[in-house]
């Protein structure tokens, strides 16, 4: 068994005759490759026009947007053409999604022109459903023939879809009748005729069906790919599992970075105008919600003036709400996002979240009213400041399971804009609740 | 093409015959009949008994942990060893796993014994490793069969493996030396020997490597199933793509709840103890922070009762914080958690965070100082509001960078405690910095 390091990769590219490293590099995973053309920085475009086609094709199939586009135009045009050739539809459809239509309309009419067709199709597609990242190329094989015929066809066409788990079994309109897997294909005797091997009750997915359902059918079935369809049932495509992990991942990684103020395109490494980018207009957002939040304490100076020690508590109570808001938030998003939180359970789920907000509530309602109580040596006090810390948390469940759901009806991304309703929500009903009955009460304070 | 609705499966059970269900249920998921049972509540375990041993096996590996338990229990030990004989070694290591030692030793007793060696070795590896996640069913082949003669060789041996989808190439000693897809396998003309079409330079996880590290690598290369090797180089086990989304979701779902205050288990419809046992802990330690955040503030009640504008302002100059921290710490937790910040960026990391936090504090800091200078109408209440958002901004996208990092190199999830230590810090901070420098400068502002 070989493996190779980055080192033994550079090395071999730097040193190697171009004809001996093409035999080489069929060895290495292209991701490896792109790996240390990223470290080699300037030489990295140099040594990449060097590579065939096929590979620098491979190693763009692994690039990020941005890395294609900068890599594609070092190209000729003429060399862009053939490395496009290389490339599966599916990916070339994305590649294509970023350029001008005009550039676009020069390659399309200078790849091969079934892929061209097939591109035309893809494009017509919304980004983010099953039609948006289904590949094209399939196999399609017909029901009445045999293992061995079966057998001799893949060896003769020498499929090119990279990715092949299953053969897809289509009538003469291009129906899909049944899937067989090539694992069933190869235990089995090669005059067995496909009929009586293949799995007529196929799962496929509409190609308008949204990504992120996609995933959650992929996730709940275990498939390795599943075939598109058209409203008649035509096959169109398949969307793959590698896909699918990185579809999982993107939209996990969105509703985090949404939850947590974030753009989702900021990396980790990026530069410093990235992140400025990134959060400078949600902190923005943020302080006008901060803005309002201390504006509601302004309304109640008076009230501070006379009993400073109320400017203690402030936070306390406001910051409990935002905690039991961001809970009930953060659970409510996830629901959302994996399908856990449908029409049948939504009014048993928001009964349990008011339940279970007001036994947190008064829990820890009870606990600072307790503190207030010796803080101040004012039993009202304590009760001013547990009754608040009650209503508030209570309040901010709710809250926390509402505006998700809201943003959701209103086809807004719920892990968008959720974390600042709650929290202004929860500060400005905390400070109102808690200064509001102070300020009622305050001749029983002072 | 088939499809078969919730309803037909339901009908299907409730009506049909056992032998004539048994032919029907083949061409049915195993997950959906789950589903169906699920919702037949009171009959769903006198149905599940009646189902042929294969298929409840089946049934079983879709079942969650409490569902499987509660579920085995409704059999006889008799039954219970026949399902188990019916599900793969993985699949019995994950249930067995939960049980008491002496009835697990019980059930070793009474299963094949080749399937008991091997869970046997499966239950020796940390359930989160690759060892723990591995199946121990594969397929083994020569580098000098044909492909003819492999293909022979998988008809014979009916293969188990219920998910195959490359050929491994051991050496008399068990090393693995090679792979093959079953693509290349039925591309390939039928006297091609194996050593000319197999992959030597092979990608595997050693056993030890944590789950999220073997994520991370099947996401990188996009591949259907890994092999897991010991120190030697011998082959053990092959991790499949299907448990790999399943992690990345459970990992994802882990930081996002971690960061959202929740407990990971709670489940969105889940009952109204959960979701109190789940939050409550983590309300307790938030309230102890925020008692720490208050008594900051009760530190300087004097100058508050001097100055009540001061109260005003809090919220604004601790939210801030709290906001920064909280974008730069869902970035590296997510950075970390995806293997994208490391030992060779982490030092530019850092000095990016420092620079953005400086950056976004100037800018947020300004607006506020314009708004404190226009609300108390002093320019000097404008400079200490400035300068108090500006150090806490800063210090909070500092903080968010080090808690999770520090976590981390304690070997605890930089996810699970991170959020409550960085909004104590930027509370605490941002109350002292701003009344610290109002009480500094109190002459200046009455």
């Amino acid at each position: 068994m070989k493996t190779f390091g980055k080192e033994d990769i550079k090395e071999m590219i730097l040193t190697q005759s171009l004809e001996s490293l093409e035999k080489l590099l069929e060895e290495v995973h292209p991701v490896d490759i792109l790996d240390v053309l990223r470290e080699l920085e300037d030489e990295k475009y140099s040594i990449l026009k060097k590579l065939p086609n096929w590979l620098v094709a491979d190693i763009f199939e692994e690039m990020d947007e941005d890395e294609q586009q900068e890599a594609l135009n070092l190209f000729s045009e003429l060399d862009q053409f053939k490395i496009l050739n290389e490339m599966s539809s599916d990916e070339i459809t994305d590649l294509l999604g970023n350029l001008e239509p005009d550039k676009v309309d020069r390659f399309l009419g200078n790849i091969d022109k079934e892929d061209a067709e097939e591109v035309k199709e893809l494009l017509t597609y919304e980004e983010d459903t099953a039609g948006g990242i289904m590949a094209t190329e399939f196999i399609a094989i017909k029901e009445n023939m045999t293992v061995k015929e079966t057998l001799s066809y893949l060896q003769t066409t020498g499929i090119e879809a990279e990715t092949v788990y299953y053969l897809y079994v289509l009538d003469s309109s291009g129906i899909l009748t049944g899937i067989l897997s090539l694992r069933d294909l190869v235990i089995s005797s090669f005059d067995t005729k496909i009929s009586s091997i293949m799995t007529t009750s196929v799962k496929s997915v509409p190609v308008h069906m949204d990504q992120e359902e996609v995933a959650n059918i992929f996730q709940k079935y275990g498939f390795q790919a599943m075939p598109v369809i058209d409203d008649l049932g035509e096959m169109l495509g398949v969307v793959t599992f590698d896909d699918i992990i990185d579809i999982v991942r993107q939209e996990d990684n969105e509703d985090i970075y949404r939850l947590g103020g974030l753009s989702e395109g900021e990396a980790v490494d990026g530069s410093v105008m990235d992140s400025v980018r990134s959060r400078l207009p949600w902190l923005l957002v943020n302080l006008i919600t901060a803005i309002i939040a201390g504006a509601t304490v302004g309304l109640f100076s008076s009230t501070i003036d006379k009993l400073v020690i109320l400017a203690t508590f402030n936070p306390i109570i406001a910051g409990m709400g935002g905690n039991a808001g961001t809970q009930s938030l953060t659970l409510i998003v996830r629901g959302i996002a994996l399908g856990e939180l449908n029409k049948e359970n939504a009014k048993r789920v928001f009964l349990k979240e008011i339940i279970a907000g007001l036994f947190n509530g008064i829990a820890i309602g009870i606990v600072v009213a307790i503190l207030g109580l010796i803080w101040a040596n004012k039993p009202v006090f304590g009760l001013v400041v547990g009754v608040a810390m009650i209503l508030n948390m209570s309040l901010a469940t709710v809250v926390g399971y509402l505006v998700p759901v809201i943003l959701k009806k209103l086809n807004i991304d719920p892990a968008l804009a959720s974390a600042v309703f709650v929290t202004t929500f929860t500060d400005v009903c905390g400070f109102f609740f808690f200064l509001g009955l102070a300020t009622m009460f305050l001749k029983y304070l002072m």
